[in-house]
Protein backbone atom coordinates (compact mmCIF):
# COMPACT_ATOMS: atom_id res chain seq x y z
CA UNK A 1 0.00 0.00 0.00
CA UNK A 2 1.37 3.68 -0.66
CA UNK A 3 -1.39 5.45 0.78
CA UNK A 4 1.55 7.08 2.92
CA UNK A 5 2.59 8.97 0.05
CA UNK A 6 0.51 10.44 -3.01
CA UNK A 7 2.08 10.22 -6.54
CA UNK A 8 2.53 14.52 -6.53
CA UNK A 9 4.72 13.25 -3.43
CA UNK A 10 6.53 10.49 -5.08
CA UNK A 11 9.99 10.28 -6.75
CA UNK A 12 9.82 7.57 -10.01
CA UNK A 13 13.40 6.18 -11.21
CA UNK A 14 13.13 5.27 -14.73
CA UNK A 15 16.10 2.41 -15.82
CA UNK A 16 17.24 2.48 -18.77
CA UNK A 17 15.99 6.26 -18.61
CA UNK A 18 18.51 6.88 -21.54
CA UNK A 19 15.92 5.13 -24.26
CA UNK A 20 13.18 6.83 -25.97
CA UNK A 21 10.22 4.87 -24.13
CA UNK A 22 12.01 5.79 -20.74
CA UNK A 23 13.23 9.69 -22.03
CA UNK A 24 9.82 9.95 -23.20
CA UNK A 25 7.87 9.29 -20.45
CA UNK A 26 10.53 10.49 -17.64
CA UNK A 27 9.93 13.72 -19.83
CA UNK A 28 6.36 13.68 -19.12
CA UNK A 29 6.39 13.08 -15.78
CA UNK A 30 8.68 15.86 -15.09
CA UNK A 31 6.55 18.00 -17.14
CA UNK A 32 3.25 17.45 -14.72
CA UNK A 33 5.93 18.38 -11.82
CA UNK A 34 6.72 14.94 -10.53
CA UNK A 35 10.70 13.94 -8.97
CA UNK A 36 12.27 11.92 -11.87
CA UNK A 37 15.94 10.10 -11.61
CA UNK A 38 17.09 8.98 -15.05
CA UNK A 39 18.44 5.45 -14.46
CA UNK A 40 21.48 4.20 -16.54
CA UNK A 41 24.04 1.41 -16.51
CA UNK A 42 26.57 4.36 -16.85
CA UNK A 43 25.85 7.33 -14.49
CA UNK A 44 27.14 9.85 -16.43
CA UNK A 45 25.29 8.90 -19.84
CA UNK A 46 21.86 9.35 -17.35
CA UNK A 47 22.85 12.66 -16.05
CA UNK A 48 23.55 13.90 -19.96
CA UNK A 49 20.40 12.28 -20.98
CA UNK A 50 18.92 14.64 -17.88
CA UNK A 51 20.38 17.92 -18.96
CA UNK A 52 18.98 17.30 -22.75
CA UNK A 53 15.63 16.92 -20.99
CA UNK A 54 15.80 19.64 -18.97
CA UNK A 55 16.71 21.74 -21.60
CA UNK A 56 13.36 21.04 -23.17
CA UNK A 57 11.56 21.35 -19.67
CA UNK A 58 12.80 25.05 -19.72
CA UNK A 59 10.22 27.12 -19.52
CA UNK A 60 7.74 24.30 -18.84
CA UNK A 61 5.61 25.87 -16.08
CA UNK A 62 5.53 23.52 -12.59
CA UNK A 63 7.93 21.09 -14.14
CA UNK A 64 10.58 19.55 -11.98
CA UNK A 65 14.38 19.19 -12.37
CA UNK A 66 15.33 15.79 -14.12
CA UNK A 67 18.01 14.05 -12.47
CA UNK A 68 20.88 11.09 -13.70
CA UNK A 69 22.17 8.69 -11.61
CA UNK A 70 23.65 4.96 -11.88
CA UNK A 71 20.27 2.39 -11.94
CA UNK A 72 21.20 2.00 -8.74
CA UNK A 73 20.87 5.27 -7.35
CA UNK A 74 17.84 5.72 -9.14
CA UNK A 75 16.21 2.73 -8.02
CA UNK A 76 17.44 3.92 -4.17
CA UNK A 77 16.20 7.24 -4.60
CA UNK A 78 12.85 6.19 -6.02
CA UNK A 79 9.41 5.06 -4.34
CA UNK A 80 8.24 3.93 -8.15
CA UNK A 81 10.53 2.39 -10.76
CA UNK A 82 9.74 1.69 -14.26
CA UNK A 83 11.88 -0.39 -15.73
CA UNK A 84 12.59 0.35 -19.71
CA UNK A 85 15.22 -1.39 -20.58
CA UNK A 86 15.83 -3.19 -23.56
CA UNK A 87 14.43 -6.65 -23.42
CA UNK A 88 17.95 -8.31 -23.92
CA UNK A 89 18.85 -6.39 -20.81
CA UNK A 90 16.08 -6.88 -18.59
CA UNK A 91 16.85 -10.03 -16.55
CA UNK A 92 20.51 -9.06 -15.87
CA UNK A 93 19.31 -5.51 -15.26
CA UNK A 94 16.51 -6.20 -12.67
CA UNK A 95 18.49 -9.65 -11.25
CA UNK A 96 21.06 -7.13 -10.02
CA UNK A 97 18.69 -4.52 -8.66
CA UNK A 98 17.04 -6.93 -6.36
CA UNK A 99 17.57 -5.42 -2.96
CA UNK A 100 16.91 -1.90 -3.88
CA UNK A 101 13.48 -2.75 -5.76
CA UNK A 102 11.97 -4.85 -2.90
CA UNK A 103 9.31 -3.39 -1.69
CA UNK A 104 8.80 -1.06 -4.19
CA UNK A 105 5.81 -1.22 -6.92
CA UNK A 106 8.20 -1.88 -10.28
CA UNK A 107 6.46 -1.00 -13.35
CA UNK A 108 7.20 -2.73 -16.31
CA UNK A 109 7.25 -1.39 -19.74
CA UNK A 110 9.56 -4.31 -21.95
CA UNK A 111 8.24 -5.41 -24.86
CA UNK A 112 10.09 -8.74 -26.21
CA UNK A 113 9.85 -7.98 -30.02
CA UNK A 114 12.41 -9.00 -32.61
CA UNK A 115 12.66 -7.47 -36.36
CA UNK A 116 13.13 -9.19 -39.30
CA UNK A 117 12.50 -8.08 -43.36
CA UNK A 118 9.02 -8.66 -42.68
CA UNK A 119 9.29 -6.51 -39.70
CA UNK A 120 8.03 -7.03 -36.07
CA UNK A 121 7.32 -10.47 -34.61
CA UNK A 122 7.12 -11.27 -30.65
CA UNK A 123 9.81 -13.35 -29.14
CA UNK A 124 9.67 -15.59 -26.90
CA UNK A 125 9.74 -15.06 -22.92
CA UNK A 126 9.81 -17.26 -20.09
CA UNK A 127 7.82 -17.04 -17.80
CA UNK A 128 5.50 -15.83 -20.71
CA UNK A 129 5.56 -12.10 -20.63
CA UNK A 130 8.27 -9.77 -19.10
CA UNK A 131 6.10 -8.53 -16.80
CA UNK A 132 5.76 -11.96 -15.06
CA UNK A 133 9.39 -12.72 -15.94
CA UNK A 134 9.93 -9.39 -13.67
CA UNK A 135 8.10 -10.28 -10.75
CA UNK A 136 10.02 -14.22 -10.75
CA UNK A 137 13.03 -12.25 -10.50
CA UNK A 138 11.66 -9.30 -8.28
CA UNK A 139 9.75 -11.76 -5.34
CA UNK A 140 9.69 -8.58 -2.80
CA UNK A 141 8.33 -5.88 -5.41
CA UNK A 142 5.01 -5.17 -7.11
CA UNK A 143 5.61 -5.60 -10.55
CA UNK A 144 2.94 -3.86 -12.14
CA UNK A 145 2.83 -4.24 -16.63
CA UNK A 146 1.91 -0.71 -18.03
CA UNK A 147 3.08 2.14 -20.97
CA UNK A 148 3.89 -0.99 -23.50
CA UNK A 149 2.14 0.54 -26.81
CA UNK A 150 2.38 4.35 -26.25
CA UNK A 151 4.61 6.31 -29.20
CA UNK A 152 8.02 7.41 -28.18
CA UNK A 153 8.18 9.76 -30.37
CA UNK A 154 4.93 11.33 -29.17
CA UNK A 155 6.17 11.62 -25.69
CA UNK A 156 8.57 12.79 -26.59
CA UNK A 157 7.13 16.21 -28.02
CA UNK A 158 5.96 18.43 -25.60
CA UNK A 159 4.12 20.52 -28.58
CA UNK A 160 1.69 17.19 -28.55
CA UNK A 161 -0.33 18.68 -25.92
CA UNK A 162 -2.81 15.74 -26.23
CA UNK A 163 -1.19 12.29 -26.76
CA UNK A 164 -4.72 10.52 -27.47
CA UNK A 165 -4.25 6.74 -25.78
CA UNK A 166 -5.06 5.06 -22.82
CA UNK A 167 -2.94 2.74 -21.23
CA UNK A 168 -3.87 -0.72 -19.98
CA UNK A 169 -2.39 -1.24 -16.27
CA UNK A 170 -1.66 -4.86 -15.66
CA UNK A 171 -1.28 -5.88 -12.05
CA UNK A 172 -2.76 -8.26 -8.91
CA UNK A 173 -2.97 -5.65 -6.44
CA UNK A 174 -5.91 -2.90 -6.77
CA UNK A 175 -4.15 -0.37 -4.85
CA UNK A 176 -0.74 -0.36 -6.89
CA UNK A 177 -3.06 -0.56 -10.24
CA UNK A 178 -4.38 2.60 -8.73
CA UNK A 179 -1.24 4.36 -8.22
CA UNK A 180 -0.10 3.54 -11.46
CA UNK A 181 -3.04 4.01 -13.17
CA UNK A 182 -2.67 7.79 -11.47
CA UNK A 183 0.75 8.20 -13.15
CA UNK A 184 -0.61 7.46 -16.54
CA UNK A 185 -3.36 9.94 -15.98
CA UNK A 186 -0.56 12.67 -15.40
CA UNK A 187 0.24 12.87 -18.80
CA UNK A 188 -2.27 15.06 -20.84
CA UNK A 189 -4.30 13.08 -22.80
CA UNK A 190 -3.46 9.46 -21.23
CA UNK A 191 -6.06 7.53 -19.36
CA UNK A 192 -4.71 4.82 -17.33
CA UNK A 193 -6.99 1.94 -16.88
CA UNK A 194 -6.90 -1.96 -15.32
CA UNK A 195 -6.30 -4.18 -18.32
CA UNK A 196 -6.22 -7.46 -16.16
CA UNK A 197 -4.25 -9.54 -14.05
CA UNK A 198 -0.35 -10.07 -14.70
CA UNK A 199 -0.94 -13.13 -16.34
CA UNK A 200 -2.57 -11.46 -19.15
CA UNK A 201 0.61 -9.23 -20.01
CA UNK A 202 2.15 -10.95 -22.65
CA UNK A 203 -0.83 -9.81 -25.43
CA UNK A 204 -0.42 -6.44 -24.38
CA UNK A 205 3.39 -6.44 -24.70
CA UNK A 206 2.76 -8.48 -28.10
CA UNK A 207 -0.06 -5.92 -29.38
CA UNK A 208 3.47 -3.58 -29.63
CA UNK A 209 4.17 -5.48 -32.54
CA UNK A 210 1.02 -4.65 -33.97
CA UNK A 211 1.22 -1.09 -33.37
CA UNK A 212 4.35 -0.88 -35.19
CA UNK A 213 2.63 -2.79 -38.02
CA UNK A 214 0.19 -0.40 -38.57
CA UNK A 215 2.53 2.71 -38.12
CA UNK A 216 4.76 1.27 -41.02
CA UNK A 217 1.72 0.38 -43.04
CA UNK A 218 -0.28 4.20 -42.33
CA UNK A 219 2.96 6.42 -41.80
CA UNK A 220 1.24 7.25 -38.20
CA UNK A 221 2.55 7.01 -34.69
CA UNK A 222 -0.57 4.95 -33.09
CA UNK A 223 -2.02 4.43 -29.73
CA UNK A 224 -5.19 2.69 -28.43
CA UNK A 225 -8.28 3.43 -26.95
CA UNK A 226 -10.67 1.46 -24.77
CA UNK A 227 -14.04 2.39 -25.82
CA UNK A 228 -17.02 1.37 -23.45
CA UNK A 229 -20.07 2.87 -22.14
CA UNK A 230 -19.04 4.92 -18.58
CA UNK A 231 -15.66 4.49 -19.26
CA UNK B 1 -8.07 -11.68 -55.62
CA UNK B 2 -11.17 -10.93 -55.65
CA UNK B 3 -11.62 -8.25 -57.73
CA UNK B 4 -14.72 -9.66 -59.81
CA UNK B 5 -16.91 -9.33 -57.03
CA UNK B 6 -16.77 -6.37 -54.65
CA UNK B 7 -18.23 -6.81 -51.07
CA UNK B 8 -21.71 -5.72 -52.07
CA UNK B 9 -22.35 -8.99 -54.42
CA UNK B 10 -21.00 -11.34 -51.58
CA UNK B 11 -22.16 -14.41 -49.90
CA UNK B 12 -21.00 -14.81 -46.36
CA UNK B 13 -20.69 -17.71 -44.77
CA UNK B 14 -21.15 -18.47 -41.05
CA UNK B 15 -19.33 -21.18 -39.53
CA UNK B 16 -20.62 -21.62 -35.72
CA UNK B 17 -23.32 -19.30 -36.66
CA UNK B 18 -26.06 -20.06 -33.49
CA UNK B 19 -22.93 -18.60 -31.04
CA UNK B 20 -23.43 -15.26 -29.85
CA UNK B 21 -20.15 -13.51 -32.33
CA UNK B 22 -21.17 -15.27 -35.15
CA UNK B 23 -24.69 -14.40 -34.88
CA UNK B 24 -24.06 -10.96 -33.68
CA UNK B 25 -21.47 -10.08 -36.81
CA UNK B 26 -24.26 -12.20 -39.32
CA UNK B 27 -26.64 -10.19 -38.35
CA UNK B 28 -25.03 -6.65 -38.76
CA UNK B 29 -24.16 -7.97 -42.36
CA UNK B 30 -27.57 -8.96 -42.70
CA UNK B 31 -28.78 -5.29 -42.18
CA UNK B 32 -25.94 -3.90 -44.64
CA UNK B 33 -27.71 -5.83 -47.26
CA UNK B 34 -25.43 -8.68 -47.64
CA UNK B 35 -26.25 -12.03 -48.46
CA UNK B 36 -25.36 -14.20 -45.27
CA UNK B 37 -25.97 -18.25 -44.72
CA UNK B 38 -25.60 -19.00 -40.80
CA UNK B 39 -23.83 -22.64 -40.80
CA UNK B 40 -24.15 -24.85 -37.75
CA UNK B 41 -23.21 -28.38 -37.34
CA UNK B 42 -27.00 -28.98 -37.45
CA UNK B 43 -28.92 -27.32 -40.04
CA UNK B 44 -31.95 -27.12 -38.17
CA UNK B 45 -30.87 -25.13 -35.79
CA UNK B 46 -28.69 -22.93 -38.00
CA UNK B 47 -32.50 -22.59 -39.69
CA UNK B 48 -33.55 -21.53 -36.69
CA UNK B 49 -30.96 -18.91 -35.47
CA UNK B 50 -31.47 -17.24 -39.32
CA UNK B 51 -35.75 -16.86 -38.31
CA UNK B 52 -34.38 -15.48 -35.41
CA UNK B 53 -32.40 -13.43 -37.01
CA UNK B 54 -34.84 -12.42 -39.65
CA UNK B 55 -37.24 -11.65 -36.98
CA UNK B 56 -35.13 -9.14 -35.24
CA UNK B 57 -34.16 -7.65 -38.87
CA UNK B 58 -37.76 -7.32 -40.14
CA UNK B 59 -38.40 -3.84 -41.18
CA UNK B 60 -34.39 -2.37 -41.19
CA UNK B 61 -34.33 -0.92 -44.57
CA UNK B 62 -32.24 -2.59 -46.52
CA UNK B 63 -31.36 -5.67 -45.00
CA UNK B 64 -30.80 -9.19 -46.60
CA UNK B 65 -32.56 -12.50 -45.20
CA UNK B 66 -30.76 -14.59 -43.77
CA UNK B 67 -30.59 -18.43 -44.53
CA UNK B 68 -29.87 -21.53 -42.20
CA UNK B 69 -27.44 -24.81 -43.37
CA UNK B 70 -24.93 -27.19 -42.54
CA UNK B 71 -21.53 -25.75 -42.03
CA UNK B 72 -20.34 -27.58 -45.39
CA UNK B 73 -23.32 -26.31 -47.52
CA UNK B 74 -22.73 -22.46 -45.79
CA UNK B 75 -19.29 -23.19 -46.97
CA UNK B 76 -20.55 -24.06 -50.53
CA UNK B 77 -22.44 -21.17 -50.74
CA UNK B 78 -20.25 -18.73 -49.88
CA UNK B 79 -17.68 -16.62 -51.11
CA UNK B 80 -16.22 -15.26 -47.77
CA UNK B 81 -16.43 -17.68 -44.93
CA UNK B 82 -16.14 -16.68 -41.34
CA UNK B 83 -15.05 -19.24 -38.50
CA UNK B 84 -16.48 -18.04 -35.69
CA UNK B 85 -16.72 -22.07 -33.69
CA UNK B 86 -15.47 -21.96 -30.09
CA UNK B 87 -11.74 -23.13 -29.76
CA UNK B 88 -12.65 -26.49 -28.73
CA UNK B 89 -14.15 -27.16 -32.16
CA UNK B 90 -12.10 -25.12 -34.65
CA UNK B 91 -9.79 -27.73 -35.34
CA UNK B 92 -12.15 -30.48 -36.91
CA UNK B 93 -14.67 -27.72 -38.01
CA UNK B 94 -11.99 -26.74 -40.23
CA UNK B 95 -10.40 -29.84 -41.11
CA UNK B 96 -13.66 -30.91 -41.77
CA UNK B 97 -14.10 -28.78 -44.48
CA UNK B 98 -10.79 -28.13 -46.21
CA UNK B 99 -11.81 -28.86 -49.92
CA UNK B 100 -15.14 -26.75 -49.80
CA UNK B 101 -13.02 -23.41 -48.06
CA UNK B 102 -10.18 -24.23 -50.64
CA UNK B 103 -9.47 -20.96 -52.43
CA UNK B 104 -11.73 -18.59 -50.23
CA UNK B 105 -11.44 -16.34 -47.48
CA UNK B 106 -11.61 -17.63 -44.72
CA UNK B 107 -11.67 -15.01 -41.59
CA UNK B 108 -10.70 -16.12 -37.80
CA UNK B 109 -12.01 -14.47 -35.12
CA UNK B 110 -11.94 -17.17 -32.80
CA UNK B 111 -10.45 -16.60 -29.40
CA UNK B 112 -8.29 -19.38 -27.53
CA UNK B 113 -9.79 -18.30 -24.25
CA UNK B 114 -10.27 -20.17 -20.62
CA UNK B 115 -11.53 -19.30 -17.85
CA UNK B 116 -11.09 -19.70 -13.91
CA UNK B 117 -11.54 -17.91 -10.64
CA UNK B 118 -9.09 -15.23 -11.54
CA UNK B 119 -10.97 -14.80 -14.80
CA UNK B 120 -9.64 -15.15 -18.32
CA UNK B 121 -6.55 -16.53 -19.34
CA UNK B 122 -5.23 -17.30 -23.01
CA UNK B 123 -4.66 -21.14 -24.02
CA UNK B 124 -1.56 -22.57 -25.63
CA UNK B 125 -2.68 -23.15 -29.12
CA UNK B 126 -0.16 -25.05 -31.99
CA UNK B 127 1.15 -22.98 -34.19
CA UNK B 128 0.67 -19.93 -32.23
CA UNK B 129 -2.40 -18.51 -33.13
CA UNK B 130 -6.05 -19.70 -34.04
CA UNK B 131 -5.55 -18.21 -37.03
CA UNK B 132 -2.01 -19.34 -37.94
CA UNK B 133 -3.47 -22.61 -36.85
CA UNK B 134 -6.50 -22.39 -39.30
CA UNK B 135 -3.92 -21.21 -42.38
CA UNK B 136 -2.27 -24.33 -41.40
CA UNK B 137 -4.95 -26.22 -41.99
CA UNK B 138 -6.45 -24.57 -44.84
CA UNK B 139 -3.25 -24.42 -46.94
CA UNK B 140 -5.62 -23.74 -49.69
CA UNK B 141 -7.50 -21.08 -48.48
CA UNK B 142 -6.40 -17.30 -47.95
CA UNK B 143 -6.71 -17.27 -43.96
CA UNK B 144 -7.38 -13.79 -42.21
CA UNK B 145 -7.64 -12.95 -38.75
CA UNK B 146 -10.32 -10.17 -37.48
CA UNK B 147 -13.11 -9.35 -35.28
CA UNK B 148 -11.49 -10.97 -32.28
CA UNK B 149 -12.67 -7.72 -29.76
CA UNK B 150 -15.79 -6.46 -30.41
CA UNK B 151 -18.68 -7.23 -28.27
CA UNK B 152 -21.16 -9.79 -29.02
CA UNK B 153 -23.82 -8.12 -27.46
CA UNK B 154 -23.41 -4.48 -28.59
CA UNK B 155 -23.57 -6.52 -32.18
CA UNK B 156 -26.56 -7.80 -31.20
CA UNK B 157 -28.33 -5.01 -30.53
CA UNK B 158 -29.31 -3.00 -33.50
CA UNK B 159 -31.10 -0.12 -31.48
CA UNK B 160 -26.72 -0.06 -31.00
CA UNK B 161 -26.31 2.20 -33.92
CA UNK B 162 -22.71 3.69 -33.44
CA UNK B 163 -20.23 0.40 -32.23
CA UNK B 164 -17.71 2.46 -31.81
CA UNK B 165 -14.96 0.08 -32.40
CA UNK B 166 -11.69 -0.79 -34.57
CA UNK B 167 -11.29 -4.16 -35.63
CA UNK B 168 -7.45 -5.08 -36.45
CA UNK B 169 -7.51 -7.26 -39.73
CA UNK B 170 -4.50 -9.67 -40.13
CA UNK B 171 -2.85 -11.34 -42.85
CA UNK B 172 -0.60 -11.51 -46.20
CA UNK B 173 -2.39 -10.72 -48.72
CA UNK B 174 -3.18 -6.72 -49.46
CA UNK B 175 -6.17 -7.40 -51.36
CA UNK B 176 -7.50 -9.85 -48.79
CA UNK B 177 -6.99 -8.31 -46.27
CA UNK B 178 -8.94 -4.85 -48.24
CA UNK B 179 -12.40 -7.57 -48.70
CA UNK B 180 -12.03 -7.85 -44.85
CA UNK B 181 -11.37 -4.24 -44.23
CA UNK B 182 -14.19 -3.29 -46.40
CA UNK B 183 -16.76 -6.12 -44.62
CA UNK B 184 -15.80 -4.40 -41.27
CA UNK B 185 -16.86 -0.96 -42.70
CA UNK B 186 -20.37 -1.86 -43.48
CA UNK B 187 -21.35 -1.96 -39.48
CA UNK B 188 -22.31 0.68 -38.40
CA UNK B 189 -19.26 2.40 -36.03
CA UNK B 190 -16.76 -0.30 -37.06
CA UNK B 191 -13.35 0.46 -38.95
CA UNK B 192 -11.24 -2.18 -40.37
CA UNK B 193 -7.82 -1.43 -40.19
CA UNK B 194 -4.79 -3.82 -41.30
CA UNK B 195 -3.71 -4.81 -37.89
CA UNK B 196 -0.15 -6.66 -39.24
CA UNK B 197 0.73 -10.08 -40.73
CA UNK B 198 -0.35 -13.75 -39.04
CA UNK B 199 2.49 -14.31 -37.39
CA UNK B 200 0.82 -11.51 -35.09
CA UNK B 201 -2.14 -12.34 -34.54
CA UNK B 202 -1.90 -14.69 -31.39
CA UNK B 203 -1.86 -11.36 -29.84
CA UNK B 204 -4.66 -9.56 -30.77
CA UNK B 205 -6.49 -12.85 -29.94
CA UNK B 206 -5.16 -12.96 -26.84
CA UNK B 207 -6.39 -9.22 -26.52
CA UNK B 208 -10.03 -10.21 -25.61
CA UNK B 209 -9.10 -11.54 -22.22
CA UNK B 210 -7.91 -8.06 -21.13
CA UNK B 211 -11.41 -7.05 -22.65
CA UNK B 212 -13.37 -9.41 -21.11
CA UNK B 213 -11.15 -8.21 -17.76
CA UNK B 214 -12.13 -4.29 -18.14
CA UNK B 215 -15.86 -5.51 -18.99
CA UNK B 216 -15.62 -7.04 -15.29
CA UNK B 217 -14.00 -4.30 -13.90
CA UNK B 218 -15.65 -1.27 -15.31
CA UNK B 219 -18.86 -3.19 -15.98
CA UNK B 220 -19.30 -2.17 -19.74
CA UNK B 221 -18.75 -4.21 -23.54
CA UNK B 222 -15.24 -2.73 -24.48
CA UNK B 223 -14.41 -2.24 -27.73
CA UNK B 224 -10.87 -0.85 -29.30
CA UNK B 225 -9.92 2.51 -31.22
CA UNK B 226 -6.66 2.60 -32.62
CA UNK B 227 -5.51 6.47 -32.62
CA UNK B 228 -3.56 8.42 -34.71
CA UNK B 229 -2.71 11.04 -37.12
CA UNK B 230 -4.00 10.24 -40.27
CA UNK B 231 -6.14 7.23 -39.40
Amino acid sequence: MMDAVTTDEMTIGVLGGTGAQGRGLALRWAASGLDVVLGSRDAERAEQAAAELNETLAGVEGAATVRGAANRDASEAADVVLAAVPFDAHEKTLTDLVDVLDGKIVIDCVNPLGFDKQGPFVLPVEGGSAAEQAQTLLPGSRVIGAFHNVSAVILGDLSITDVDTDVLVLGEDRDDVAVVVELADRIPGMRGLFGGRLRNAAQVEALTANIIAINRRYKTHAGIRITGQGL
